[in-house]
């Protein structure tokens, strides 16, 4: 797009409660995201906080219509151009459709500029247009159903007020959301992020900590999760007995908590595979001696004990058995997985809210870590909780690292 | 795993309220499910309700081994065998473990043969050992920590018998769960057993109806969905406005719902996209023009419209535009959907709770169904409404959708 | 509804695979459920399990329309009259209206027999209206908005067979669901059960068991629980240390994790009120001493001690501290629940998926169980866990514990 | 906690970028929180927005004590106050206790000042205390069960200084959550800011729109909702076919969607319930018909009609009949709602996803939006969709509707 030009500039107006508001954060911060620069021509911040401010700030841009693009996002935050220009206008070109570059309304109080008049429009709504009455110099929100051919209609983003809305204040910090995982994210583009992000900490030579639940054997993904092991992805793997377990039920029976993992169905006797399971590694010792013995031969486990993987399984109340590996005092547990959070770079919680919370408890919050999980609760606790750094995916684990272990072609 | 031998069988004995409480259909049924046979050699079944029934059943098998598989089934059923024999026991190999084969208990009340005699286990506890002592005579549940070397336990299934629970009835009603949608299953293996499904369904050339939500859109998996439209596995598209508008905005401008499908990130007046996308396609007159106009290139409703499968779009209040296709009129949009609903041999809903609640209501129970949702709530809503033939799949639609097409491979 | 007459009976035929398919014992079910009786008049079973089934049965009522009440569920379960009669018929009162007493379809092949013949209904989708034309003796399922003033509808239940749908076999186990826990049910209803089993349990000196998570101090129902601990309806409560830890952070400071409890707002420096309370605790040596010494004066924590209700909290890998009273060895943790849980009359888990699995994982299944949360997810996974006596009621508990509380006087 | 006193200051000193990071607005935002005031001395922000800024404040507070409490959240911040002075240090009490009045790390980077200079905390991990050790200068975060006897903690917010963490820009925008709708909130509380809102719009004469769904009849709160109606805080009813189906089921039958209200159990032909109750008041001609000839005597419906408060029922693609009092087309329904909007001073949307996002469509800013739902993804996507301004309340509707009633005392 090229590049800013100083001669290509506008300069806008700013009143109010700038800064206890975000306001002049908020603008700054656009015109940077949009490649746009600034500097303040006068800045009177009111001394204390009742005063209102009022800044002027010379905003520069690369081209006429890059301008124009930052100015239509600075006018929605409520900037208005020292210039003062009247709206444009234009036709209707036929009956339930708007012109071309029509102004889309927003559900905030606007004005517009029209006949050198600010004219406020009377219905704050959004998603509509803004139809003028030159017959009596109204502007009105109309649904695009509503269009008639030839009505007057504005057009680009000139001549237009925007006032914010103050949220109130008493339960704005309790309740309200700005913006929050969710589910209706395009996925390849989040994989490929998390998948930029381990190839980053790889090769600045940090940890990578995978803390994991059982979900990731019963959805299949164990042996997805196993590829990044043997990709050099997964620094140590912090979990419970019910992951290993139902990882050895796997390797030893082909089910996880006793679904046949090849048809999907139960099988006879199942139920009692992961307590069989448990059996054969205490009878082995632990899951490295079974390991060597040849009790266990493939799987996770497997895989992060023949990679020299080290790993932490933290016992929990809900524990069967638990395997020999398993530390059952919780307060050694975390002393045992607490100098790893300290020489992390990044970390990987994939559908355990127990062991996410726990490890999440223990990092430092420069340490990038994402939150995978299908269920939306799990995030939000763990956020909740004061690890606001996370970043949340929602989505099914099971899919998830099978197409992780495809991008990081592993 | 060879044939069934008439001369290999063991008759066992039924007592109770079989047929009220699915006692006898859940015997038979384990039976065929594990590959035996049965005949009955009596089957008293209480004439009035308060009666109880007898049945002795011979079941035949196909090996000792398989007999023995049976047997421990019906066992923890309520069957006992005829020719009853004690317990068999093992001693413990070492301190925190069982011996190998060991039995692995329920939470139901269980007694053990031994000795001749019939001894109840004081403690009902699932994934327990039996150790018997035979100074005192007592067999007790003992947790696999708490076992030692020499203990002896019950191994196999032989001299068993486990009371079923009655469950308290009037409450049984409303609340109980058999088995439902759970989001924690092998992925890989559904998706095969979809794209089976597909694949009949396409060969006996019946319709396959897609219903669908603007998730499909969001999470960038409707491309994917387009590619099984190219493979004709879908014979009709319904839907809503949605769907149909962050299609086309994502075809005109990259974006769904204004998030960049390439970078997930917000893009400037990305908000004004889906309207903006409304509008050039009332311009065009229909989404069928806008594609032949060339205004829509590429996308699941050009893909619709350049395959000729023919789409219903229903009004929802929640609309803006609406798209011209779209039937505002929810009366005649169900018109429009029923007779689809009468001829289709599948009919996969994905992501919208709305538009798959409306189509179970029109569809017969004969029609195989399957919904895809992140949110296990969408699934018992469907079934609690009567489509009780859906079959639940909790996962995420975008990462789904793109496996499901590679599968079928197109 | 008085008594049942031996005189007002109906024999009814029945004819396929009535036992593996469950059909028998649901009419059976049916029939008990609806205040009948029955008695077997011919029942031939299949001896082998590809043999169908034919069974004569006489169901006894209490009155003419009692009887019609009966016939009307059997039919729909596939039993049809021995004696048949023809439908009967009314025109409809109005456009767009059926006539009084109208047949409602289901999504399942149905039949009516008219002028002597079975006509099959050749649409099968569910809440319409069957609307016989004499001219073509065709019968037709119809939506209510198709009805046409003077139309021939179906009326009452005689002379109808419905075709029950045999589920697909293979997926049926994995994925399908009968009923399942729902957040949408009357819940006053609900509340008064769950009194009635408390007082029942408390009547028989029976054990209760109260397994609860921190969630009942955020949402601020620690109090009304406290208020059952007073009633006697307490005998044990099972927890970790947050309960604990936020219940004496609540009783020291007014908050929980940070929110005061009365205003609903974060309060500053509140996120370290947890740990000091910790610290406190630690300094005062138990939380018998605390309360002892005059450190927590209040909530839940104080009741249980003051009342003498003993309580075991174990441990877990995301605890800070803990609380000198937790038991951070998971498996000395579970040897002390363990004795309680072979005690119990109920157990009643609130809001805590953790502890209530590993209660679950305990409890004999003849403990009445009831387990309250928000999300559905969490009753799901315990009756996936084993647990399947287990009533799931989708609630607030914070709303929820007070109306109990009420409930009982407590 | 008294006035503002002139003479209690600090002069506390900020370095960075402060405006576009939000750091000054979060600093200007906490002192006016805590009951302070504040003015600037000097304020350099950087002309252009590559430079960094530096800014001067004086805190005022009211008592040594306030002034004490406002510099920890500052310094928490990253002020420092113009006066350094060391951090203060007190030995723990006992082992496994720190010192009262400890400071409580965060998992930010902390430096500490003590004897003359600062010390980095080698180790940021959230809940710790800060132990010095003289012999070496060294401080570090230590867990609590690892404190000694005699060790010395810091004490006290003096002498301390916390790095903000950036956040990871690109991704932020995306996933990063700040704070959202959890159902972990002390619920007597925001039943009464409800309450309060309501009041408030009521004394107001402005209008309150409550939208619906059918859950609020399922849950056995709809004759809350028609208390709500009769006490005058309901001024017009949005909502769809199935809530006034339900409720006339209700009021015509005694359960909603089969489901008897008093029992919790489905009836006998209750799945039918539901099309004879619309087919009486089709029949009616009109709910307001219905409610004239008796035969609707009770429930909500009941109650707007009697109390003559409007309602607009749109019509939904999942309808059965529908009601002839429903606006089947979508578009004209809409056009039944905007007025409405335009003059609401509060919104209460209750357990419905279609209507309450169509209802936040029209709905102006201004409006105060309150959503109760179950499902917090309700509350995310109303919230994605443009409709910021609502407040989420993740509850039982049922349990909900009947506490607001009573604190309404209506």
């Amino acid at each position: 797009m090229g590049e800013i030009q100083r001669h290509i500039y506008q300069d806008v107006l700013l009143e109010g409660h700038l800064i206890d508001s975000n306001i002049l954060s908020r603008i700054m911060g656009n015109v940077m995201e949009l490649g746009g620069d600034f500097e303040f021509l006068t800045l009177d911040i009111g001394r204390q906080n009742t005063d209102p401010s009022r800044v002027r700030m010379r905003v520069f841009g690369k081209s006429a219509d890059h301008m124009q693009q930052m100015l239509a996002r600075l006018t929605s935050l409520g900037a208005s151009p020292e210039d003062l220009q009247d709206a444009q206008l234009a036709p209707s070109p036929a009956d339930g459709v708007f012109p071309e570059n029509f102004y889309s309304t927003t559900n905030l109080v606007t004005a517009v500029h029209l006949e050198g008049q600010w004219r406020t429009v009377p219905n704050a709504e959004m998603d509509l247009g803004l139809r003028y009455n030159p017959a009596t110099g109204e502007v009105r929100g109309v649904a695009i159903s509503d269009a008639r051919k030839g009505d007057l209609f504005v057009v680009g983003n000139q001549g237009l007020r925007v006032t914010q809305q103050e949220r109130p204040r008493e339960i704005a910090d309790f309740e309200f959301m700005n913006s929050t995982a969710s589910s209706e994210k395009p996925k390849a583009q989040v994989i490929r992020q998390v998948a930029n992000i381990l190839r980053e900490v790889k090769a600045a030579e940090e940890a990578v900590i995978v803390v994991c639940g059982p979900a990731i054997v019963h959805t299949g993904a164990s042996e997805d999760l196993a590829r990044l092991v043997r990709g050099g992805y997964v620094s140590v793997l912090f979990g419970g007995n019910a992951v290993a377990t139902h990882d050895v039920e796997r390797a030893l029976y082909g089910t996880s908590l006793g679904i046949d993992m090849q048809t999907g169905l139960p099988v006879p006797g199942g139920h009692e595979h992961h307590l069989r399971a448990i059996n054969r590694i205490r009878l082995a010792g632990s899951l490295m001696a079974a390991v060597e013995q040849g009790v266990v031969s493939e799987g996770l486990m497997h895989a992060l004990v023949t990679n020299n993987v080290p790993f932490v399984l933290a016992g929990s109340i809900r524990d069967d058995g638990p395997l020999p590996d398993v530390i059952t005092d919780t307060v050694v547990a975390q002393e045992a997985m607490r100098p790893w959070c300290q020489k992390a770079g990044a970390c990987l919680m994939l559908s355990t809210m127990l062991h996410s919370i726990a490890t999440g408890n223990m990092l430092p919050a420069a340490v990038t870590t994402v939150c995978v999980d299908i269920n939306p609760a799990v995030v939000t606790k763990l956020s909740d909780r004061g690890s606001f750094q996370t970043i949340g995916i929602i989505t099914d684990v099971g899919l998830f690292l099978k197409q992780l272990a495809d991008e990081l072609n592993c």
